[in-house]
């Protein structure tokens, strides 16, 4: 007979290879913290339903906590031989208490018990990524109020397109991060149930008490329907698609801050802090974590995509595929936690080179709709005077100039309706601020986003 | 210069292959019926706040109220020539009413004209999704009512496992499916912002009034920053991750059901009018609809993981990837919809075999847990109790007989502690009918599910 | 009675919805030429072993033939009561030449047919895919050539890192895409093998000869075992996953493009006729095709995805989720060919600003590292060398002053060993000519490469 | 200044935090073997060109020996200080030998160093992967050897269609697996591609010769172009993609083990050293491996599709993105290498239920195509025939008999055709042992096919 727990009916011992391949204790001692968290609430269940006698309860409960402390201190020693952290624990408590942490067990499987500690792992992370975002929002926030009146161009095709106030740029990552929030927000509400209870499938004949172990470990709701309970793992699954989604937000960010430290661009410089050189060119100043950062989105797009093949087409209730579905989840964690942290960081330490981003909307045609609008105002068809336009600027691509450095005599032989009044217009500050759609880039438009910004960050704290 | 309507500062035509490669027509047109409504509403705001005259607006509304008459006669002729639907209705406009058409587009650009349709669209999709998932929800609990005591086994590793009533596994479904609902009603949120007016990427210097078109669209919120409302993909990014979490779930359905019309299982028999038969082997049933959706759980997941690829690493603002944005959505609404219903279809008139998902909870072991619990209740270690009977569990394999058909004699050499009644608990039923935790498979804890699962549905209708 | 062919045992009808969602005519009629190909060899074959009498394969060759004729015409029409390719080819045959038309299904069943058409039709896609690819690398080694001697800035984290050759570039594409080409060669090994004669799964009791129906079709290798043919889509996967590397390559270059058509690069202008204008924007000259096809690289990835979900966990042999095997296939031979001959044609047509390239080089620090290299090769330890180096670039930052700006002397208070002769070496053009270690950017280096890519390119005509 | 390598230009130190995310060493550690084999190569080919003298060649030479015996015995100590193993095992070597080890780095960058260590690790990587292939397969092929006329049902759709041998099975998964080995073999030509000497970027002025180097360390080719060398990734993305397929493959193999293990198939069992229990559920025996290598599928594909990803979009050469390259492939090979020995194991153990196999084959439909054939050689044509088969499967259906349980005259009703001799044809081993058609079930035909598998093993070894 196997000398596993489990091995009555068994001849043979596992096959060592086998074993280790299958074991999870490797990664999964990251929960250790909620296993025994876990344990120590159903122990006090089982006590308050009169399942376990109060000196069981009292044994167990003193056996666990001497746990969590030896955990704290770092003097737990797990074994592979051991499978798992259920396991691990469960022989570690035995050797403390003696066989009196068997009992811990009734009315619990590990199918339950795995789903329980995922659900609080990821139930005690989300208000740190929700933090998190919070803090890079409210640098978000700051480096707009500091560039209100900051001209830039912006951007579409990455082409030059009209103006815009640097503020503007800021807050359209601020509203993506806000929409992060609110999914993450919304995360809660699927790891906010509690599978406990369930046991291997089916609930149990022991008359235990759910809604005591929920309010113990600060769950607002139960899972209903046993066999949903332990092979249901959508809340990882949106904490993953909701990852990705963030990635690829910063992926975007990241995208423009390459461009905006490049030699070319130099709209901005990084600190130190944040860079690296090389130890071939002495003059390179590398912004990797803007790159890592961008690398690290198909990092996490590839755990979406994983657990998403995994869980395809299984069969109810547990099946050991579903072993595959923490250590995408728990590098998603270790991934996005640091990746907001050294954007806030970075993106505070930044330089703002506003001459540079400035002078580059005074070398570029990004005034053409300024040109073309102001034709309109003076009853020009729209079509008409995109045309005039069009021809005005492949006529200063010829010859090297601006729309602003050609004189009004020129401009009048495009067409007749121009007056002096145009060098006004044309100017980039004038093109942002009269810009005031709601949402829009002008000076006074940026100000009122500002202040629904700073309510949103508000009604949070 | 190009004859395009952006032609002013080009020499030279399109490519032609170039042309057609970028034209959006082929598969855009699905939208036709959003950018006309979107129009419709667009120039009554342009009237309402002067921007154009009355009259210009009773034109242009004529035109367009003509136009979607024509389209709904589907007599309207689209071009690859005019690109897009965008320029295709432009043009189709100005044909109708000459080129007062022109002034539609004013505080307009096609960045925030696109984004304004697929929101459009994606809104108007959603409550017919989540319409027809409360259709397959009903059927579910239907199903669960009638099947109440449908004794089966329960299966973990698909090794059968605990008896449960198939009740527990319809309403099971029935949960995943209520966390789909949730996911795509949170859907709504990020669908339901207005990009409108947000222009090129700036927005306008135009005295619109967004409120006013967000008001005729039924639009609940704006976006309020322009450059984050012509570059923002979040809520299809949410649609399509939505449509991959329940693709999931119906591929999970879709497996069991497979195995369920097997030869070897038999627990069910599909209607002919869901299943295939072979032009070379007569004796065929296949369960073609079964396999095919589970099937397109691979396509929705791609398009999933196409536009987090697509969107990755782009710089703000409107770039030309994104017109690789809607085919994925488009699809996955053409692809999620019939599943849903056929699905609910399939279920309804679907045959089940209660006799057979009885027989084989009677010649299995499923029924050794409540050995184990049996003992444990004398008072034996449920370890040692486990031991017992999987030594119980290893002579009945060898002498292929269950735990049921050992005699007394027998079952007393393995534990004295056993007395007659142990026939009684080896029932299957008996297994079933005592687990009645929260959430558990017993007669009286389904019915508790049942009566939740009827509240959930009445408070939607 | 079902009506359908193989409704001998079904006694109702296919729900409506059920069978146009299952219905694949709507796709893989884009196989109809193969499937008449394939039908045309396997009848010749039937007469050839004279399972099928002369008359009866001259009746049904007549047949296949003249819907060759129609196909070719257009005059086809196709239904979705004939569910797919082969049901409709099969009811059109009827049409044409009576009940004999059932004869050609002899030992063949719609499981190898499909299989053995979708072979075909990659098989024929996959010498134009390679004939594209050498006519895109000719089009590179030519733009090498014309650029030997141009001297551009070379990146590493978007920084400049050192002076390369254009040329350089240009033939680091040439390299991805010859590798590319091998991976489509080799794809060939798997496409090139027969299913047909495998029949529904288990092979067939007929006399046939399948060496003389693979001579007809031109297949090198059969499937050795009939389980295996009518199951394996590997060749596929094989096409999507080296569809989506060649993608991955083109990405890069749209990347690099996008950067060199900026205002700020400024190194290329595309040809008019790749590019396209804004409506509103009269200045705009979008890379349109250069960011569509990056954008569509999300789609091959999600395509490989797809089918790579799909036949994760199918049993053997056939199942209907195979059925969403093509679309992905068929829509990526859609995307890459033309995406190959568009690139070919806009790197053609594209203006190189050499000047630009050349002053964008003098304006940088990018010649550290020779400078660096001239210390150690005046016998000053590297490390100490670039110390001195990087404190003299950090002095010209602050001064706003490039390296070759700085006077002798302020460079011998750096370093005494510095002498006139340093700014031969901080020129562009000499710390590129004189990199010519095997592959380096040095002009002898680089003639080496294009008369090897020559070579490659001879080899294959 | 910076106290890194490379901090000349730099003020101040780098966040911490970053620093750690930016660390690699944790995990390129695990080339550790592969650099300081490179290491030895290059400064052999240091040597042999005179760059370096003959004692600073012995000097670093002794050093790096040094560093070999210290990892082989499992002394040296990495810091996250030095960032990644290849500044880690430069410290290390001046830590032993001084100031000379910088030599070690002429003529090489990190860029091309890296490149070339993880070329190297896949590259002894791929002869190990090969390796496990064929004892699988050689496994496969015994069994089939073992097993060629054990007859089981033949699935579609998971329906049964015709019986076949349980050989025929076996060989479909030695194909797929001999697919998987050309796949990987092909894998190396892209692999042994040596980028060392391609430095930074740009190659070097270094009179290096990249041939000896090569010889060193048994590279077959040199990369040719220095911009490519240090950016491609594409023999880790074909590495992923082969890896994705064969897990595919097993994936679907997994399936059907997970299948027939079931109460509901048991045709095989698997043995003790390869299954699990339950701590719950004393009869349990639970197909871990079986499902745990099913779930792994989703690991790899989604490393695959993390790698796409990174590299999507980025401009040459090396950007810190490329980074994310290794862990993925790291991963795979600890996933691949053991999932293809136990499997190995898995089988070779496995106890194959013979007679249940046979038993289900008599107890279904799956001989009706035998009998829709015998009508057919009675000069009826299949259509008709196919018809007459299915109606008395109907009737047996609702009779609950099969085909060979009707009497003669029954059958005659359906068709006066069928005489005495059709029991004959209506056993299950006549339906196999006819099936002779090549590639097909007949035992003929399968002995052919095992004759091939053994030459294609032989020619390997």
């Amino acid at each position: 007979m196997s000398k596993k727990l489990w091995g009555g009916r068994f001849q043979a011992e596992l096959d060592q290879l086998g074993a280790d391949f299958g074991a999870s204790i490797n990664f999964d001692q990251l929960m250790a913290e909620e296993d025994l968290i876990g344990s120590l609430a159903h122990v006090k269940m089982l006590g308050h339903t009169g399942i376990l006698t109060a000196d069981e309860v009292h044994a167990i409960t003193t056996g666990l906590e001497a746990l969590q402390t030896d955990l704290a201190a770092g003097k737990l020693q797990f074994s592979t031989d051991n499978e798992d952290i259920h396991m691990n624990l469960e022989a570690l408590l035995t050797e403390k208490i003696g066989p009196v942490a068997g009992k811990l067990h009734t009315a619990r499987s590990r199918n339950d018990q795995v789903a329980t500690d995922f659900h609080l792992y990821v139930k005690r992370r989300l208000p740190k990524v929700l933090e998190q975002i919070r803090h890079f929002q409210a640098v978000l926030v700051k480096l707009a109020e500091e560039n209100v009146t900051t001209v830039m161009p912006g951007y579409t095709h990455l082409q030059h397109a009209q103006p815009i106030s640097l503020a503007q740029s800021f807050l359209a990552y601020f509203n993506m991060l806000q929409r992060d929030y609110e999914r993450f927000e919304f995360n809660q509400q699927h790891t906010d149930l509690l599978p406990l209870g369930s046991a291997a499938l089916a609930g149990t004949t022991f008359p235990i008490d759910r809604e005591f172990t929920a309010d113990e470990l600060g769950f607002q709701n139960l899972y209903t329907n046993s066999l949903d309970a332990v092979s249901d793992r959508d809340f990882a699954l949106e904490f993953l698609s909701n990852s990705a989604i963030l990635m690829m937000h910063l992926s975007r960010l990241s995208e423009e801050l390459s461009l905006w430290v490049s030699q070319e661009f130099k709209f901005v410089e990084l600190s130190d802090a944040y860079t690296t050189g090389s130890s071939i060119m002495p003059q390179k100043k590398n912004p990797d974590m803007v790159e890592l950062i961008r690398g690290k989105t198909g990092r996490i797009y590839g755990h979406l995509m994983s657990l998403l093949t995994t869980m395809k087409g299984l069969p109810l209730a547990y099946n050991k595929d579903l072993q595959e579905d923490k250590e995408g989840v728990f590098d998603t964690v270790k991934t996005i936690l640091p990746t907001l942290k050294i954007y806030t960081g970075m993106l505070q330490t930044m330089k703002i080179n506003q001459e540079q981003m400035y002078a580059s909307t005074k070398n570029d045609y990004s005034n053409a709709t300024e040109l073309a609008d102001y034709l309109a105002n003076q009853g020009v068809p729209f079509r008409e005077a995109h045309a005039i336009v069009g021809q005005l600027v492949f006529k200063g691509l010829q010859e090297h100039r601006n729309l602003q450095d050609m004189e009004l005599a020129e401009l009048q032989a495009a067409s007749p309706l121009i007056t002096a009044d145009v060098y006004h217009v044309l100017q980039p500050e004038v093109a942002v601020e009269r810009r005031n759609s709601v949402g829009g880039t002008g000076f006074k438009a940026i100000k009122t986003q500002i202040k629904q910004a700073h309510a949103i960050l508000a009604n949070e704290d």
